[in-house]
């Protein structure tokens, strides 16, 4: 059998199994995942063996010291994938609610219920307890899915996913519902991002090349984000109380993560006074500024930026600062530089707010409040498996419901159309 | 200028116009539409003397007469568009709504405001009357719009173009707001499909041959369906009196659609008495059946059915007719020749009505009720701009609120990560 066979084969037994899957009680889904948690204690020593394998093999290949670590299957990883699922057992299941239920004049009774995509495929190259956190997201919303980690780790994702497989078949399930691609090979993706009769839906994660790689081969709905460049604006009716800790929330609370600030855009008519006491603030913390000339003369401890700066992700205590003429300005940059990710305004005036949220064009818009808060556990969704900046069907963080879509039920008693 | 440099300028151009449409009032959106349906009437003369030219043009080719009948901007044609913008206008706007409005432990207020999509491409080669019916639901709803119809059409496009352009001038809005595509060249649509910075979604109408080719091309998330195979499956336990009228209303009542049915399941314990009486309602309009041999020995006035007329769209009065021997062969039946389209079950029994509910994919399942029902305005959106049985954001017709995403909008009070 080709690579390519046994990839269209796989992705078709998911496929039927998905089936079963999508039908299944909440409390057997729970019941699941519940003894997906035991088995992670249980089989903790071949877990740690299978991902020695892995560690070892990337020393050899001379990964970091961070990739290594991002590799490890510690105690503290498989304790929080064990928490991680009894948080998401605890979660309310959407399938099978019904929305929008209305009569029409006819007396049909029109409905749409939430029902799961069917079939997702996960592609990441980060740590392996993805193989869990997503795999058991996607099966709590009634999902088959395949799985497609990087290949420094196949040998950890191998063991995790037996894990999801063994759990499935103790519950008389077919073990199909979950698969994790068992090569390495870099076609295997190909040859997935082609199968869109079969797999509903592509979630990749990563950085922005493998990103821009599966968008731009697959035939199949991919839901994503290629970075966070995330800017707050503080207006002239800024409270400067609430601004600084929310700068330095936003900047420093983790600045590695993709809703973090990399962005302040000042009111002109403030910067004066502000900057100083922001820049004094923020240094004791670690940040590092570039600043526009404005905001420089201001202040000489901020560098000038250059133009590669502005709009860049820095993922790291650089941060850029530019003064801005008003509301229209600051508009503007982020329209330029932004990323559709999470903007945020600090601002005592009511109407400079709702222009704000009606006019930003971002997942998250806000009003006097962190970036860090774009994350499913934040707004409220429980679990998350990404945030989309893309508009199609998710903006912004997905959780379970995300995870399913609707159709349309209709309850007759023999109308026809007229 | 290149044509590739052209149609990425023109897009461009729709996506800086979107920006001010995404904040435009309900009342002056409708504004506009009202202006669109005045200026169909004033502009008429002009109008009908550039569909004249394709309808020449056409000749010339030697298009066939129902093309031909689908190309012709007939007075009654230009007053059902001068209709549907009346309904449309009469329509709930749903941008800036906000949904799931709720407070997070913490304060945060947490909401989901619905939004533009931003830029629409609609590529079609059906009636012109597409031109005004699409770009007005899109406006509507918010969004840019860049229309890419039939080269045979293509004075048509134009001047109804220009007609919704002068709409949007009258009330000081940007006309790039909207754009035909002025050339025939099919590299224009490889070259749309490539700006997934700039176009949000992608509508293709038409046949399966055009809607494939733009799912392969398209970097942008495409909304679509390939085709309607739609069946009604007759239980065991089926009122009868129910069943002749939807199987008649199913087929007859507009053969040449998507949500026509193809397809009859009839449950063996009532094939007997049930086939002679169905085949003498319906032969009597016409209809012709192709039928398994057990559907054929009841009744000699079905023919035996080809492997490939299962799961074939006809489009007109040909249908198959297959005795099934119960729930589960008519559920496999479905998921092996169905499209995820529109399945209806006739059955007064319960628990079956809700196992088909339950476990049938596609976009509108019903009980007891026309296939023909699976429809925008029938099922209560209002006007729609086409039917996806793909999953992602839209399953089933999509209305005005289809064309719209949620973002997240967050009021804060200075609220920090822990």
């Amino acid at each position: 059998m080709t690579l390519q066979q046994t990839i269209t084969e796989m992705a078709a037994r998911t496929k039927a199994a998905s089936a079963t899957l999508s039908i299944l009680s909440t409390e057997k889904k729970n019941a699941v995942l519940k003894t997906v948690a035991d088995l992670l204690i249980r089989e903790k020593e071949y877990i740690q063996q299978q991902n020695a394998k892995d560690l070892s093999n990337g020393k050899e290949k001379g990964l970091s010291e961070a990739m290594l670590d991002r590799l490890a299957l510690t105690d503290a990883v498989i304790d929080s994938m064990v928490q991680g699922l009894g948080e998401l057992i605890a979660l309310p299941d959407p399938v099978g609610t019904i929305e929008d239920f209305t009569t029409r004049p006819n007396g049909l009774q029109v409905g749409r219920m939430r029902v799961p995509l069917g079939v997702i495929a996960m592609i990441y190259e980060s740590r392996p307890n993805v193989t869990i956190d997503g795999a058991a997201l996607c099966l709590k919303a009634g999902n088959g899915i395949i799985l497609r980690g990087g290949s420094e780790a196949i040998h950890s994702n191998l063991a995790l996913g037996a894990v999801l497989k063994k759990a499935l078949e103790e519950h008389g399930i077919s073990p199909d519902a979950v698969q994790v691609v068992p090569v390495a090979d870099r076609e295997a993706v190909s040859y997935l991002l082609e199968l869109e009769d079969t797999i509903d839906l592509v979630i990749p994660r990563g950085g922005e090349g493998l990103i821009r790689l599966v968008v731009s081969k697959s035939k199949i709905p991919v839901l994503k984000h290629y970075k966070g460049v995330c800017h707050v604006y503080v207006d002239k009716d800024a409270d400067l109380t609430k601004a600084v800790p929310i700068l330095i929330n936003a900047k420093t609370h983790r600045p590695g993560v993709c809703n973090a600030m990399e962005g302040i855009l000042i009111h002109r008519d403030v910067s004066d006074r502000f900057i100083p006491e922001v820049v004094s603030a923020m240094q004791e913390l670690g940040v590092e500024f570039r600043g526009c000339p404005k905001s420089v003369a201001i202040d000489g401890r901020i560098k000038v930026a250059d133009e590669s700066d502005w709009g860049t992700e820095f993922l790291d205590l650089r941060v850029c600062i530019k003064v801005v003429s008003g509301f229209e300005e600051a508009a503007e940059y982020i329209r330029k530089y932004g990323s559709q990710h999470t903007e945020s305004i600090v601002t005592e005036n009511y109407t400079t707010a709702r222009r704000f949220i009606a006019q930003t064009d971002a997942s998250a818009v806000m009003v006097n409040a962190s970036t860090r808060f774009n994350d499913g556990g934040q707004l409220g969704l429980g679990a998350e498996i990404g945030i989309s900046t893309t508009k199609l069907h998710a903006y912004g963080p997905m959780g379970l419901t995300e995870l399913t879509t609707r159709k349309f039920v209709v309850y007759g008693e023999g109308q026809t159309r007229k």
